[in-house]
Parts: structure tokens; sequence; C-alpha cells
């Protein structure tokens, strides 16, 4: 991809942002529950947060962060309780966690980002949180080491840890971008699936990185359904402290380009992660819709199909049951005749079509089942209708995902 | 409930209507998958259909029946194949069917309805079901023996037969309706949940029949959730046949609310029903939303609830995560104030608070164990913003209903 090449290094990539993380007993017990980002210097900071209704403390303080605070220092996260539907007292939570942090830095609360996830309606304990984020501050290193073991940290059932870095060249100088993400149940397009994190040393004005940010969660974290709840605490945030010494970006010029390119790569990449690391999931399943009326439409379509409990047992059975396929598509509100429809499946092991203009194809179940087997499946439509195209990732329906989520609090 | 009461007969017991039952061998072996309802003179037909965009052949036809014809004269319903997605062969499978009733009974094809459930994007061996329809017609009987059996042969993963009828006191003459109707997975409001059809001796106007009919569904069938799925196939019926001899209903008189109230009463009992056997599930789980700003909030939050994956999970493992009800009203489209919200778990086994106006309540855990280990569980939200209410049925997520999913096709 151009020049854009992948690193080690994960949030610590980028010039002058540390990373720390620590056991604090939030709910779990014997592992590490708390993450630290934190930038030497102060950055730009940029975010994209859940459209539910009901937002948890976290959101409610982050939003107001990003948008009157004149920039950030760090991010606190915690794993295992998820600050949401937990009133005044939750926000007394995010105050003091930030201003134990703000302290330490010199600086003030009003600057610093937190973020939890975890059980909605139960309320964190005050003096471990601030114990833990004393300690975060104290152990905080660059290196990748510490990257890694803050992108665990934030872990809930997901399981894998999710990170990447990218170098590129841009006016001159030699810009990075680390990223760490967690599922990976409660997750449904609306921004933006659960916890993402940012950091770039890049030199960029702060209504452009959220412009840029807007713009490529739209096709990469709002196109992915693990199971059709949109969380009340889907956080992804962005700190750009400049450190690379580009001339700044002020406007939409090629370096702009370049780095929306960068962002894109580093959120497809962080979203296909989180899909298939969906709680239970044996395999990616991706629907590819082209050829539809509108954008829209094509971001519609795409995601009903990877959203369908039917479509995802389907998946997870090998079944190459296509009608539930247009049966999703048939009410997800988009508007379209079937009889215009073409329907693929696609992986590894081969392309079959199964549904042509209107009317079922007989085809070789054999390789159905084969091509439906591979670790990561798509279903490709094209739907004759227009030139806008979409592409939206989910996982299979499994017993597991039932029996994390029968008994995930207790 | 004043003079109405529950009688034996199903879809019989209004005068004039028979019923068969027959194994045509359309995709199931050794059981009976087709069935018949005929009156023995014309009828007054109403009827509500999915609006999944991809509508199945039988839906098209139906929806032309009803708007179209004077009158109709009986249904043929097949299970096995949906006859979806399947192109001009799929209404060709329509009107063969069709025909080969009206043929027998001395009437027009447009006078016959059909239905099918089942596998989508297969077609219907053409012999079979005019052969199946030929047999149903000879073998089509009074009493409640039939209607049982008709009742049985449209059902495809149902656990068990659903059906009811009623005898209410109305203009001097004893009124009979009955019904029928199938699950139990591709279940989700926007009419009707598959399959379901009414009978009644009842003398009215096909447009009054129509609007009760339409008024009634919006707070039963359309308040149930199996699994987000709205089908391409929804269909429900309701045939008139006079028999009954009132003064026929020609305008929202006492009469006719009497009869909707009659109405309002089968359609709740058949979609609870329906809930309580969604595919997989162990209980009946009900939202009831009290007190919202308008009816529209009330249906919206409370089919949250009921649709939401993890709130099911939560609900088949008696996990009193409330914060899941929450985070699904919050998603729902509703605008509501959190702060405003009490929420309570309700069953045979007791009522508990766990949320109070925007904070979580400290409750006793082994009671809401109890209360969520019965087979028929209530989460009873106040929004205490209006007047408004309403009740959604869905049922529990489990282990079997990815099972029988995952490879119900083959």
């Amino acid at each position: 991809m151009e020049n854009i090449k992948e690193i080690s290094g994960g949030i610590t990539a980028p010039a002058g942002f540390y990373a720390a993380s620590h056991a604090a007993g939030i709910k779990y017990q014997g592992r590490e529950d708390m993450a630290l980002i934190y930038s030497e210097v102060p950055c730009k900071a940029a975010g994209v947060f859940t459209t539910n209704v009901v937002k948890a403390a976290p959101v409610l303080w982050d939003r107001k962060v990003v948008e009157e605070s004149d920039y950030a220092r760090g991010v606190i996260i915690n794993s295992g309780i998820a600050n949401a539907c937990t009133g005044e007292e939750g926000m007394k939570i995010c105050r003091a966690t930030a201003k134990t942090l703000a302290d330490k830095a010199g600086d003030s609360a009003e600057n610093i980002l937190v973020a939890s996830t975890g059980v909605i309606g139960m309320q964190i304990d005050l003096e471990k949180i601030v114990c833990g984020t004393e300690a975060l501050f104290e152990k905080k290193e660059t290196g990748a080491a510490a990257a890694t073991a803050a992108a665990r940290a934030i872990m809930t059932t997901d399981t894998e840890k999710k990170e990447i870095a990218l170098e590129l060249p841009l006016g001159g100088k030699n810009v990075h971008i680390g990223g760490m993400c967690k599922g990976s149940g409660m997750i449904h397009p609306n921004m933006c699936t659960m916890l993402g994190f940012l950091t770039t040393d890049l030199s960029i004005e702060k209504a452009l990185l959220q412009e840029a940010l807007s713009e490529v969660v739209k096709d990469t974290f709002n196109m992915v359904t693990v199971d059709g709840d949109t969380s009340t605490n889907d956080t992804l945030l962005i700190l750009a402290n400049g450190l690379a010494g580009n001339e700044i970006i002020a406007e939409k010029n090629a370096d702009y380009e370049l780095f929306v390119r960068a962002l894109y790569y580093i959120c497809e990449f962080m979203a296909k992660k989180m899909a298939a690391d969906g709680e239970g999931a044996t395999k990616l399943f991706e629907a590819k819709v082209v050829n539809a009326k509108s954008k829209e439409d094509a971001r519609t379509l795409s995601r009903a199909i990877v959203a369908s409990n039917l479509s995802k047992a389907a998946i997870y059975g090998c079944d190459a049951n296509f009608g539930r396929f247009l049966c999703a598509m048939g009410y997800s509100g988009a508007e379209f005749d079937q009889g215009n429809v073409e329907l693929f499946f696609e992986s590894k092991e081969g392309r079959l079509q199964v549904f042509d203009h209107g009317t079922p194809l007989a085809f070789d179940e054999e390789l159905a089942v084969k091509i439906l087997g591979a670790p990561e499946v798509t279903v490709y439509v094209d739907m004759h209708e227009g030139e806008a195209s979409a592409t939206a990732w989910g996982c299979d329906l499994t017993y597991d995902y039932v029996k994390i989520n029968a008994d995930y609090r207790s």
C-alpha cells in the first residue's frame, strides 16, 4: 500500500507516547484491568461516541473534553465495569480518575480522557480506580511491551489483544499511527463497537483530525456487528501530539488524503479483528454489497446480512441457506427488486453463485460446504441497480455466544 | 372476560368451516405437511402481510386476493418450503395450487388463498402440491380433530400446535372465532410472525373486518420477536362467512367493539404462544413499558428489550443484568432520560426493583435468580414521562436456537 508500512509498537509507536497497565482489582482478580495512554506533550484530540441514548459516564466526560478542551494529555481505561447507568456517582468516578492523573502530570482534569468497559449498572470502587491511576502513572513506559500489555488490560470477553501500528512518509517526515481496541460483545454499528484508541505523532489541526476520524469510522467500525446491541460505552479516540515534526496539516491537501488512507487501513484492520473475535465466534463473516442505488443502501444491506441471527447461525453451520441473506436484505429498510439480485459465496476455497436475478440456482452442495467452512467467509451480492458499494463485518452465532452471555455478570 | 368464553374446535369452531391435513411429502417425510381451511359458503377475507421487501410468492398472491376479489373460499397451506425467492416459477405454483382447489370447489382460483412456510429459495414440486391439494379437498371435515391436525401440519420448528376458539354472544346470536398459527424462527415485528389463520361465522363488512384485524395486530402479533428476522412469508388471514346469522356489522357499533375485544384476546393468546415456543426457547420473556411519552415509544422500547440478544441470553441464564435492558432501550430509537426510569423484574415468584431514577439499587441476588427462573418472566419499566403503555413478547436465547438454525436446511 503505497509507502505505508506496518511496524511494531502499537500505541507507543508514535513518538512521545507512553503506555502502562495495572491490576487494580476493579472487578477481575489476578489480571491487569487498567491501562494508560500518555503523551509527553499536549495532543489534539478527536473522538466518536455511541449513539445510544443511555450513555455511560465516561462517554459524557470524554465528549466534553474532546469538544471543549484545547488539548488532551492521556487516557485512563478500565475493564470489568462499564460505569454505565450509574447516575451522579458515575460522573464522580470519572472526575476523580481524571484529577488523579492530572495532579501527577501537573495538568488539569479537563485534559484527561477516561474509558470503561464491562458490566453495566455497577459502581466502580473509587479508591481502587484512584490507586490504579497513580500506579499507572508510575509504571508508564515507551516500547512495544508496554503497548501490548495495555492492549491486553482493556480486554473483557475478547480472546486476543488487538493492536497495530503504521509508519508513513508524510511532508518529508516519518509519521506514525498506533492503535488498540477491544470488542467483543454488545457490538453493533453506530459508533463504534466498544473501545478503540489511536495515537499519532502527526501534526494536524483539530477540526481536520475529527473530520478524518468521523469519515473513516463510517466504513470501518460502524460496519461491524457482533450481536446487534449498540453499547452504552462505544468510544473511539485519537490523540495527535505533533512530534513527527511535519508541517501542520491545515487543509485537505495530499498529506491529509494520505493520512486518511492510513487511518482507514488501521481502522479496517481493527474492525475486522473485532468482528472475527466476536463473542463465541469461530469465523469472520463478511458481506460485500456492490452496485447498490446509494452508499447508504449498500451499507444498510451489507449490515443487515451480517447482523441477522439466522444468517449467522447458517454461517456457523456451513449451511448454504442463501434465502436468509435475501430475507435480511428485504427487511433492512433499503428498497430493491429481488429480480435484479445476484448472490455468491466466497472464501479462499472458491466462489459459488447461488441466486441469479430472482431465481435460485442449482448448485454443488459439497463445494458450498467447503467454501463456507473457511475461517473467513464472504457473502457477495450484486444489486445491479447503481454504483455504490459497502462491506460489513460480523461473525457466526455459536453455542459459545449464548454460554458467554448467559452468565457474563456472575 | 365479559361473555366471551374459550371453547374447543380451533378453526372449525365457527359454523360452516372445514379443515384437513395431508402428508404430501413436499419436504418433510413421514409427517403431515399440508393443511386446508375451507368454508361451505363464500367469506369476507382480510389479511396483514410481511413488510419485508422480499415477499414470498404466496404473499403476493394473497394480497391480490384480499384486495381485489369479492370473497374467498379457502386457504391451502404447506410447511417445509416457503416458496420465497423463487421467481416466476413460485407464482406458477401458487396459481396451480389455487386452481386445483377452485376446480374441486366449483369456484375460481382468485378466490383461493395460499400460504407457505419453510426453507427460502427452494422450489416446491408442482405435482406434489397439486396432488396434496386434491387429497385435502377429499379429506375435509368439521370438528376439533381435523382442526388440530391442520394446526399440526403447518408447524416447522414449532414444538407444539397453537390453536384457540372463542364463543361470544353478539347481536342476539352466538358468534365463534377460531384461530391457528405457527412460529417459531425468523420472527420479528412487522407482520406478523409467520403464519396465522382466523375463521369466524360473524357477519361483518369487509372493510371493517380488515380494519379490526389491522388494529389488533399492532399490539399482538407485531409485538412478538424471537430473533429479529422479519420473514418473507409473514401472513395473518381472517375469513368471515357470516353463518352466525347476526345482523351484519356495518359500522363501529357495540358489536364491532365486542368483536375487536375477542379478536384481541385470540391474537394475544396466539402471539404469546408463538413467543414462548420460539426456536430453542425455555421461557416466555415479556417486556411491559408504562408511562412512556407515546404509544409508538412504548412499543419501540418494549420490543427493543425482548429483541436484544444480550437481554435474551441474560434471561436464559437467570442473570439479573438489568444494564442490558437499559442499553437496548437506549439504542431503540426512542428518546428518554434514564434519570426518570424505574426497572423491575416480575414473575410468579415475586417482584424486585433493580434501577431507580438513574441509579442502580442494591438487590437480593437470590431473589432475582428465583424470579428469573420462572417459565414466564416480565421486565417492567416505568418511564415516568407520559401515559402510554405497551407490552412485547419474546423468548430467551439458548444453545438450542443456534443448534436448530445451524443446520435447519439440511
